[in-house]
């Protein structure tokens, strides 16, 4: 299983209490994590928009089996090539973990077909994270709830797609609530969504928000070879019901 | 369209509290907000608990197009044939409202299919209720949030099945969420479930309340004769394939 | 309620036994059929892509509550900036009703975030259209099952996302199926898909398929005016909490 | 992992033609084909209704991780405590995987809530199973389409409530569809329903068909301990929301 975490790396190279929160990176965070969390029998690289491609070239996505992302100011100046590159991958089966801001990249809201858009606070909440569906893999071993001490706001009404499977909702110290935690799939493709992790914020130091992370992944991974199972070419045969 | 309005009516009649803040009983006031809001069109019916047959005989629920529900503490005491009958004719198509402490009542469980338990804490919590779904009929006119001064808490994770269409959230100032505005299917018959109006607080005289409820109403009508559209039985002609 | 009904009206100009089927082009025969079923609170007007702006102009959309969209080989000359002023009243509440090969515009798959890419014959199927869900309002009236008797085939796998409710299932002479009738929520707006109708067969001059698409739009008419509930702006005030 | 295929076992000792055709009986057939295809990390037993407890004691079930249901003409005489006990089990996270028939037990109605009667023909048709849900792990290595040369028609509408996820519909050489593949979750247990499979034909033979059965198991393993994570009881602490 071959993990790419893909990060925008803006706030990080640009604004030094971020670089100390992030020394690697909120990239270098998550894949330090994953790396333990999952073991050795996951692969894990990193890939930047600064870098050609934005790290994400043909070579490069496709080995991978899940995509994380992670991206915030610089959504317009992704390359629409590469975006509908790495959509076309999803829709074949590769698994893709969103975070947080990444709701409204292009990659995103083209796979969810609804604008994400959603209210926002940049202040200072606590945020509770509710687990709605324990039985879900990609609840196993959170706290419930998992506590983030600090965050960003993000609320109620989000324009997302109602989802196959919602497995968080957080509630929020300014009196919002967020359908947090949310499973889709798109082609072939396994997508989760979870909300918590502003740059402001320490969250993907915290143990609980990796474990999600960690779980979505492995719920992510393709169950077969990555090539779309969708045709929309002529069946003339029919031998299936001779 | 004909409603009725059933209501376990024990709160009322103990304890004088309860019914100095609904004299015409919970489903007195509940009639009364429905007649207003839904018009002449709807012709409105109550049936309490302690009524033979707890109101619900024959030829009762004959006729009756949406059952509005509240019940709380006497939910063992629900004669099981009445309950049956109730059940089949929502699955024969008859629409269906499930009020608050309804959740835990004999008919709703055995229509969701899973326990209904959830949190709960007796206190004076503040609920926020979150429209998620804008768009959707039962949201209509309803304020954003819906602000309800004083409720009892009810929290996830709330064993409820998947919705087919998630309305409402709620935010409590103690620091839970909940799922309180949730669409169902069961056989032909459309079941609306929403969970502010414990007996302790005067949520049913409150508008945005009330606006829910007339919706969910409409929402639930039937689209044709309430008659069971399955059949279990042998289907031999096939001349449909022919 | 202002329907508008959308055709490409390729076909229909430039084949004769076409024009001979659809005298009035598929818009024509629909608006006639909604006309007729949804009476005189129903102010119905056509567009078609040959006109202006492929007659979506903003003066014509600003004032429609649902669009019924047919469209198929044309799809790639449609202008993009058309269609993303159609996808954002869809996203702000407007209802919309896509048929057939309308499946594959940009409106829809921008809509979905999926391919919707299918397999298809373009032989001459008998296809039978299995209502599962038969409380849905989509489903009132319409026969169990509807049979077409002649239609190009559509079968799955059907690049859709889980439906929010699939209301249709089409059995197909071939040894195909087809989720042929599913809704969707996106932004605030309604979305119904229904596959049966190639312009090769007189499909929608038939009974039932017309009820369907009667019933579609009443589902998919907005409940209050058509502007986006999400706001993607900031919160600040929290005054709901305090 | 531990897994319990419980069998009704009666057509097997009544009729000598079904003994011929499953020597095992339906049980140590499917015990036999998940224990090669599961691996030795699986552990399988087996239970049959007549069996004191019908084999599903507390010391056989506080054990097990998924049940495997198959049951068919002794519903009505399944004792209610056992059946209970075995809802609750499943509640608090035991997966679930029930074929064909099973659908008709007392498990699997109380568990969705609707009657799950369905069309049926007791003849021969030729069924073709449609993945609809390519990407899904239940689907994984499965024939699109899986070809059942013979088996009993159960045909839409199908009372079931909307799946969480479908994956699979059957075609009918007599001119029915089926939701024949469809997951749920009830309490934090997931629920599997697959429904070829009569008696009179050799389906659990088919390679295809087991492979269906084995994913189905390893995607409702529990992914925690069996305890019933919803709390009907009281939350006065609130120390969440300090």
């Amino acid at each position: 299983m071959r993990i790419l975490v893909f990060n925008e790396n803006h706030h990080e190279r640009t604004r030094p209490e971020i670089r100390e929160r992030y020394p690697l990176g909120i990239h270098g965070t998550l894949a330090a994590a994953l790396g333990e969390r999952l073991g050795p029998e996951a692969e894990i690289e990193v890939a930047t928009q600064d870098q050609p491609e934005h790290g994400l070239g043909p070579d490069q996505l496709d080995g991978t089996d899940v995509l994380v992302w992670w991206s915030h100011l610089l959504h317009a100046e992704m390359d629409d090539d590469t975006v509908r590159r790495v959509r076309q991958r999803v829709l074949a089966g590769m698994g893709l973990v969103v975070l947080h801001s990444g709701a409204g990249s292009k990659l995103f809201t083209s796979l969810m077909g609804s604008s994400c858009d959603r209210r926002w606070r940049h202040g200072d909440d606590r945020q509770l994270v509710w687990t709605v569906k324990p039985g879900h893999p990609i609840a196993a071993g959170v706290p419930q709830p998992l506590v983030i001490e600090h965050d960003e706001m993000y609320g109620e009404p989000f324009d997302l797609p109602e989802p196959d499977e919602l497995v968080f909702i957080s509630w929020f110290s300014g009196g919002e609530v967020l359908r947090s935690g949310a499973c889709y799939t798109r082609g072939a493709g396994r997508i989760f969504y979870f909300s918590p992790g502003d740059q402001e914020c320490p969250v993907y130091h915290q143990s609980g928000v990796q474990q999600v992370i960690a779980n979505a992944v492995r719920w992510a991974v393709p169950t077969g070879p990555v090539v779309s199972p969708f045709r929309g070419t002529s069946a003339p045969e029919g031998w299936w019901a001779a």
